[in-house]
């Protein structure tokens, strides 16, 4: 009999280790299931690449019911935990007490909620960011935390406090301030280039909550020198979703020159590693056992 | 002022002329506007693609109503005609006429029914097909075509005779008949490795209704070949998913094993890039349009 | 050929007129048709009523795209305009696009847009109402106006400067820049039970825009008095779910009390009478149209 | 902090004493909430109830997404044990499979999978209903069994026997082999006016699984005479509907007429009954608990 996966509790003994580990960002149920097969041992639901797979942008234009159904079918396909980047939470604190308490009934292993304003604007796009306060942020923390279906359900507090233009000083008083109020990690992020404000702050953290970071900008780096650093986890936050625009306009673009695929065909998967992918051969098995009698 | 822009409209234009076109299948809004904008004229939104890239299987596991939430994001995000894969209808021929009349609802040109049961299988997985009669399809095409909110919106039947092992009669037969029923094209599938059974096929039609292939087996053609048959389409049906699939398992594993992304920053798009397909220059000039003195 | 019936073209119509009509509230598909069927010319798709019957609070607990979801099913079962009541738009200038841009897909006839922040909170419930400034919800209007895909898709704004405790000097300064900004009409909502705000609203607003009200606690008005202070449309917002509410808690508690339903079968319509609002009659004739050969 | 209530094993509870009980049946969360607050221990999520409402018929013209959406809102609004209508179950064993893992995970407590084919009719509805075979339908009962997420689930396995015209003995025999094959209830349904085939039935039924009747035509017996005949459930499928469409009838039709809502403010519940069932309280407790400091 099926049950459901605790990949809650996965994400929690990756938390609690003293060893960091990698995230893998991913935009829908493929790149999540390609994800745990090449060894990701948990998974971020990349709101960029969620938006930017849908044709929209980064900025709450899907609705969070959009959004739960997305990461719904992610979850699905995996049996790794996910960790959603759930922007704001979509709201005030009571909107976020329907989002968690949807994401842990779906079985989604934690969440990402951070500190800016609804609706947001993707931290690297232009224009200024705009924070929330510390007491409002603490309030949807706790309403978040007491919302939660499972206990083990886990609450990454991101503070765009550096994006937004402020101080090392205020991104750790924030990062603290979530700490206290209930979060199982904090993700402090940049958009700069190197990594100096990350150290910076990094060195400055004297708490055992574990810290997250995201390196899209500053990638520049070996895995030990992150691991120098003390973080716990490091988010590859959208590579795949790149890589994915970067084949697809290759891929298009030549068949339409071409107008014919005959020369492409040795440089991409086969229909049957589709069919791999999506479990086919357990529907075979299935319905040899579902489906004595009807005739089929 | 937006308007409702007449893609069925396209669509038809593309049947009606003498010249052969290709069609691209898509599987996300996101690949839709790649292909768009690598020059394609029309878009093929495949239940395939659809399916895998949700991490289920292409037997009818997504309702018609998810598949619906997928498609009319497709078209928000590109200004070309999109047919719609729609299996059978998902059902009877009242099922049919609710489908039909939500996807020209939301704007889509057109779609594709065809004749297999509910559920349907991929015709390309293994275990035997099996098909409604003639007399069954016929009534659906027809409820489809009195269920259509434009008047442009296209038909495309699609018959599965060959792939279930039916002869060539069987299928001009077939097709025959749906074109009478009022299908605005027909598809013809074939899941041989050569062309002989589209070619007998081709041989033998001698309606002026418009023929379609999708060339997923028999691709070592060229494009005049394809023209000499006397097709009005090929379809591209899932090329850009297996080139996607390819790139994702390639990068994902590169990133694992190496634990590091600096080396590969070169060989995918920016993030800019992911902005600019997102279109998030619109936002900016909306943002300066709509949001004078909102304090923001 | 079925078509869009262009219920937006008929709700202008109303709104052009000069006499006063009387919009019903409804919520949910069912109470549509009913309300339809007792001679409305245009009902209220209320929000209230959409998150009473959904289980959920009135401040924005329901995310737009389960809202676009529910009023697309009552715009299928009328022929009569809805009235959509929007809330502020469910965030900002841009989420207010996506929100007009779907309503008019899905063919709802208008909306009712309100300058309070997101999430809000329903007129009559306890606590502090929170405006935006004039000049944020003139952008929001703008916004919306140019993103409705049918050109007499009505937009009605809706003030709540009385409902927070703002003057009817501020009620009209605000209804008047709404108007200037492009509204195809203005709601003026108050919660007093009598009526005396509005007569003064109404003998201040010197503009050609119709006035709406809501006269959901200052009820006890005859329809002449209303028709003097000259309301286009008065709006019975939620008397539709208040009489449902009793009617099914009576109903409950009686079966629970007496354990039987034998007495009761008098007292309420048959499956029939279900049946008849289902439109089950056109699905025979269309089996008898569509399913010949089916073997059924 | 807030927890799965197992709402399937207090149904099972239900299922394993020797007092017979009443089902209330339900078309939302509203309805929901009040045949619990009515008394009701277990209700049934009636999928007439629930397309009537959304203004389509019960012929499956809801896809199974979406009446999975409605009956995850109705389980949000109770703390009482859901048993959903599943018709049967949305297509072949393995759409089976995919309706009752989702199911089990919003947290229903059962289901009921009928004997019919896919799309189905009511079964008051005219002209002939067909049904699958047995091992078709035993092949379906143990794909579910093997599907759902909570030991607790509760699979009511329903013959559509006798409304298909077949005889006592075929419907002994169908609901004989469900159980064999894990079904966790039978129902046996009827659209006889007398109780003469239920009373067959059961005198033939020599199983320990627990018998389910739905009395919609025969409902002129007492609260005993059911008891007698062994049954451990009594579905009232669609009282509260048919209450619900006359009041909402004479109270449209009674608005419409007077123009004037004045004297009908004392037949139905106020606006502050519609908040208490929405549970507002609730969000002013939690304002004042997680909203300190965030200016408002």
């Amino acid at each position: 009999m099926t049950k459901i996966t605790p990949q809650s509790q996965k994400l929690r003994a990756l938390l609690n280790t003293n060893s960091m580990s990698f995230v893998c960002g991913v935009h829908d149920a493929l790149s999540a299931k390609i994800a745990m097969e090449a060894g990701f041992s948990s998974l971020w639901a990349s709101g960029l690449g969620i938006s930017a797979t849908a044709g929209v942008r980064d900025c709450n234009e899907l609705s969070w019911s959009q959004v739960l159904d997305v990461v719904g079918l992610m979850n699905d396909a995996v049996d790794v935990p996910i960790i959603v980047d759930g922007d704001q939470g979509y709201g005030d604190f009571n909107n976020v007490r329907r989002f968690i308490r949807k994401l842990s009934e779906r079985g989604l292993a934690g969440v990402s909620l951070e500190d800016k304003v609804f609706p947001k604007h993707n931290s690297f796009a232009l224009g200024a960011q705009e924070l929330v306060t510390i007491e409002e942020f603490c309030g949807k923390i706790k309403a978040a935390k007491d919302s939660q279906l499972h206990d083990e359900f886990c609450l990454f507090a991101r503070t765009e406090a550096l994006v937004a233009g402020f101080s090392v000083q205020e991104a750790v008083l924030r990062a603290k301030s979530y700490a206290d109020a209930g979060a199982d990690a904090v993700i402090v992020h940049s958009k700069k280039k190197d990594i100096e404000e990350i150290v910076s702050f990094l060195r400055e953290w004297n708490d055992p909550t574990p810290v997250v970071i995201i390196p899209t900008t500053y990638y520049n780096y070996t895995p030990q020198q992150f691991e120098q650093l003390g973080v716990r986890m490091v988010v590859w936050a959208n590579q795949l979703l790149r890589a994915t625009i970067t084949a697809t306009q290759r891929t298009a673009i030549e068949i339409f020159k071409s107008s014919s695929i005959a020369h492409l065909e040795k440089d991409y998967v086969s229909v049957q590693e589709i069919f791999r992918l999506q479990n086919e051969d357990e529907l075979h098995l299935a319905t040899r056992k579902y489906q004595r009698g009807s005739g089929k």
